[in-house]
């Protein structure tokens, strides 16, 4: 009954951005768009800030489904970056399932678009290859609630963990004195009410 | 732990399409009528795209629940109609499992009205027997969004997965590249902001 | 893992009534009054219909949670009816207990106010006895959607099975033709739109 | 005090469709992208049915915002299409204003993207010289329901009428016998619910 | 500034129940179906209870809009009864403002479905020939609540006054001396809450 | 055009509490139970701390609408009381408007429980005689947001000024320097999230 | 009853940003705080934009309302700023208005923390003033949405015209050829779908 | 398959209470501040009135975060206190989890903020090391209500049971009779239906 808690490590954790694509992103009505965007900055935030390795993929980014968002290439200039042909679950791609494992990890972090398609195929996939596969719900878009709510349940069925990007960061960080400022600089990008009340503590302690 | 992912094959897949009659979906308000309408011609439209075997039925049509909605009548003519005299639970009528293990096929995709008895009923029966069972949750509606949840919740507790029309879809599509105009098609039927994408594709691509 | 369909039978069933008093209905707000009292009649029509034993409890009567709606007990005048002098789960009255075991039935159907005490508590020890339990979610109320769905959790994880009263209803018919114009009269009186349906298809195939 | 109820009239009423681009709609949040696009439709299908005169306009159609949803291009081959040059509001482009002052009609039926601004602006110019507009807010979308209603509360100071098309529809048909099947046919296409109690009905008097 | 308050006075005013048939009502979505029929009976119980006049009209009865909820029917038998042969607004049926100026009243308490059709026509003639007109907003439903404000908005700019069934039973009753009991007795049928309330209240001064 | 605003003014303005009974406030499901009561005691509060005349009566209170909330009847010991025998409208009872005109005010702040009666029924009568009504929508509550949107509404329409509790006492005080301390003490009770505001800068500036 | 559209002008507006301070906008729960943030700084964006002359104001920053958010300190280094030593309504403080009226433009856009007091205080007395107000709703944040919506009613009432941040920039532009590239930048950051579609478009016509 | 029902003892329970500080509140949107401030209080109120052994814990307290809440302080002066210098997962500090070991108890009440961090790290860590678990869901507050269904998704998964600070009260408490008046007194604090319950019945009975 006891099993052993699957934490985070950030020297085992690998993450993976799927088709958060212009196009792709206007199916997205389970967050609103400004909602969406920060949560999926957030994450790539965090790939970046504890160093981790990211893999990105598209689909078929030369048609309607539009090129990956800029912001998300720009950040990771040096990630594999697979331009899948036509498989929808990016698993089916051979680069993209080597691109995992060259990495040597086995705690996967992934997010995408649509949620019940490609993050939750995939999943399922590293699920049963035996990987942890942490789903970070907020970073993950698709068409409404009630396709959110049968994927979630889908992916938790098969052992996926479902977190979202600030619970990914916690527990990768694991200790504020790891880098405190580094930390508190990247929540207050992406946390207003947190910004505030840095800036509040800030002016207070000035004086 | 890691057992199989349980995935949509079109070679192993039956439709069962439960009580979408005139009547009976009135009572169904966890959806708009739109929407449930859309949905539930998009699962009919990969039926047929995939060619799965379709089974039909309907529970007292020639009462108050009414006859079948006209399109499914139409789309499948020559699938297998099970008018059932009176049983509710589907799997209670002889002729609509003999339909499905006549199919020789072990994957049910199923929805209906309403969610809680005509669907929950059949993917209870059909899970206790050994199939595997993808239970469609956004064309299938009940009265309202408690008894949604109560009915997931029990079969998921069962081994039934939930999945929507268009993860359907592409699961069992599975590489863009086996039909890439089908399924373009059939997606801009049914997703206008799809649709919208490709409209503003191909005007941009043809200057 | 194909366990055996946990299905409702009527000669199997016990319906427990828990705690619909007067006074305590007052703190039901993850439901408008309206259907509250409409889902907890509908489920003593049921339970009238099918002839199923049913025990009725209170809890401090003579207090502020008030009396047992007068409905209830004019609809069950024979019925075990236990005022519970203290006991907050209604599994630790013997006389509670007794009265179950005493219809020799292994199926409960519990519903009550609230939720997350008044049926929940009950639910796990019946479980753990040994029970089948079947939670009528929609005639069963508390202080918000919040409390609802952690009670829902709780008690899924120990096995119960959440129902809603349509659902226990057509279990336990099985088929129409086992008294059709029963039913159909029972589905009148609680759900307006069966009523409408019924309405137009008399005055329909009237002329 | 009581001033004389402004009523739609067929023969008085123009309509004007600004702005339902490809690109744009994706702006749209205030409906679901298959509720809206039902509405939009359905708003054409009554100018068509009703025979008023249409005029479209679009906004930097070349650019991101994208061209004209094709339907309502292919449903109106002949009305006044102003392909507005940067004008935000079209009442501030010349020919918009001329075409509709050429149909010399008074009453406006106005619908667009988005509500706040490409049917608000116009909706107020009008007003301000004398027309009785009518706003269709059903088929006009805005980024969330506090833009919406914002929108609203200036129109309606402003005195514009808001409807929805179905309001709309009736106020020009008046009668039913004035074209029975025609509007019957209509309301089929775009009222699921509608559309299930023809079928009911045409099922039940058949027999 | 200050014009007098228009108050409902039961020797005054009469009550138009509009187009309230079982086909139509299955359109409504802006109300649950229990909610609703519980406001409709509530609403001509009051009609019964102060003795107003009460006029009955239908659209289309004998097509797919079914006949008149034969509740109603049966509560006001000898009322005049307008099965209107086409017209959409009542007011533009002779029979039915006659039926109304026959009874020599100007405060018209008008309720129906679908609210901004078969409410607000009627109500902007009857405001323009000088009638005062209360709309009974929860007596009244319709497609969605965009809808339903549109609605209100329309018919409120052109001086509607917008009550709930409650407030016409209380605005008409003034005194709860002038009939205790009765009020009680209706209250107690309709308001779940209020019918707890008297039941303990009889439980507790029992004693 | 340019009326004078009417702004609230301590030496004018006199507070009416219309109804919070312990029986009653059962009937409030337009805010959860909490809200409302710390809505209702906020405003007393502002009575309070402003010195304001306050005016309190009840509805039968001795059947089942049950007494005034004690915590009112504590606060305001020495303030009129109105037990209304009968009149449903308070304004009806000629000792509560005495008590109102005997105070020389002419601002009145209402606050009640059901808002669409006990509020708006007084609220219409006091504009009707020339006095300016503050209505305290978070203060008055109600069955369902139907009723209450309509309620303001009918109010609106009539002169009445919506306000909140917080308003209130925001333009009662005017200035922070009239006694920072004590409106701060207000706030510090009734807005959680102020209370923290003021813990935190506490803490900081002690440092 | 054709008065004239009262339409923002860059060359007449003056932007008023009141007490957007770190420790109030806590208080804002009627946007979640991304939302709240992004429309704040995007209607700062057009202030920018259209080069209008901004006032910004403060409450007590020094004590717990904390100080003005640091981004908006930075965008207006030479704008008027009042940090007001106590007056709620900022209308009451000499220096603020007289710096308005310095500008000597008519039209005010506002926006604050909260909307009831901040925003709706200075407004009234704005309008009385013969000021055309336009208040931007979505920059503008307080308690919750009963609150919200009581503020927006008593400002409409008094002349006050609502708008939102996009409408306000639309308005202002007019025509896009003033400054295409400007405006859609501005766009781009604060619309994440318009960047979207921007960044589609690119991609698709680089081809 | 029918394990023992894990109920909570007042003899074997201890409680958490984890990061509910000034700053950190300001965290919290899936509950109004004025209901988590209520359930918070409510759950420190069960820990004393049954004398349950309570541990409080800060994260960085002299930063942003600010100080624990201070009715917390000041209702268990005595209770183990930490200050953790920089662990965001409680259980990494040695400190805490000696507190918790040196109570000899092995059921966990825990509730804190943000419940995806700061209560979910240490459940999972107190389920791995064999405690039971009882997460209060409604004193523990988050970013929305999807990170708050996740969190609750990953720790049900882990074996934690989902309970509300009446649920726990009530399964404490056991039977009414162990200290009615006092338990009364607690509800009749933290819930006001309650409250008006037992005002009504003392006044009904008084007669």
């Amino acid at each position: 009954m006891t099993v052993p808690y699957k934490r985070l490590n950030k020297d085992d954790a690998v993450v993976l951005l799927v088709d958060h694509q212009t196009g792709l992103i206007s199916l997205v009505q389970d967050f609103t768009p400004n909602e969406f965007k920060n949560n999926v900055l957030a994450l790539a935030d965090c790939a970046k800030f504890f160093n981790l390795p990211t893999i990105l993929t598209t689909s078929f980014e030369t048609g309607p489904n539009g090129p990956l968002v800029p912001e998300l290439k720009a950040m990771f200039p040096d990630a594999p970056y697979i331009a899948r042909p036509g498989q929808i679950n990016a698993w089916d791609n051979e680069d993209f399932v080597k691109a995992i494992k060259a990495t040597g990890r086995k705690q996967i972090i992934i997010a995408g678009v649509v949620t019940d398609v490609c993050v939750a195929f995939p999943t399922l996939c590293a699920l049963e290859e035996g990987f942890d596969v942490f789903v970070v719900t907020d970073a993950s878009g698709t068409f409404n609630d009630v396709v959110q709510k049968a994927a979630w349940a889908r992916m938790t069925a098969a052992g996926a963990q479902l977190m979202n990007w600030f619970s990914v960061a916690c527990e990768l960080q694991g200790d504020w004195r790891n880098d405190m400022e580094g930390l508190a600089n990247l929540l207050s990008q992406r946390i207003p009410n947190y910004r505030n009340l840095m800036n509040s503590y800030s002016a207070f302690t000035a004086k």
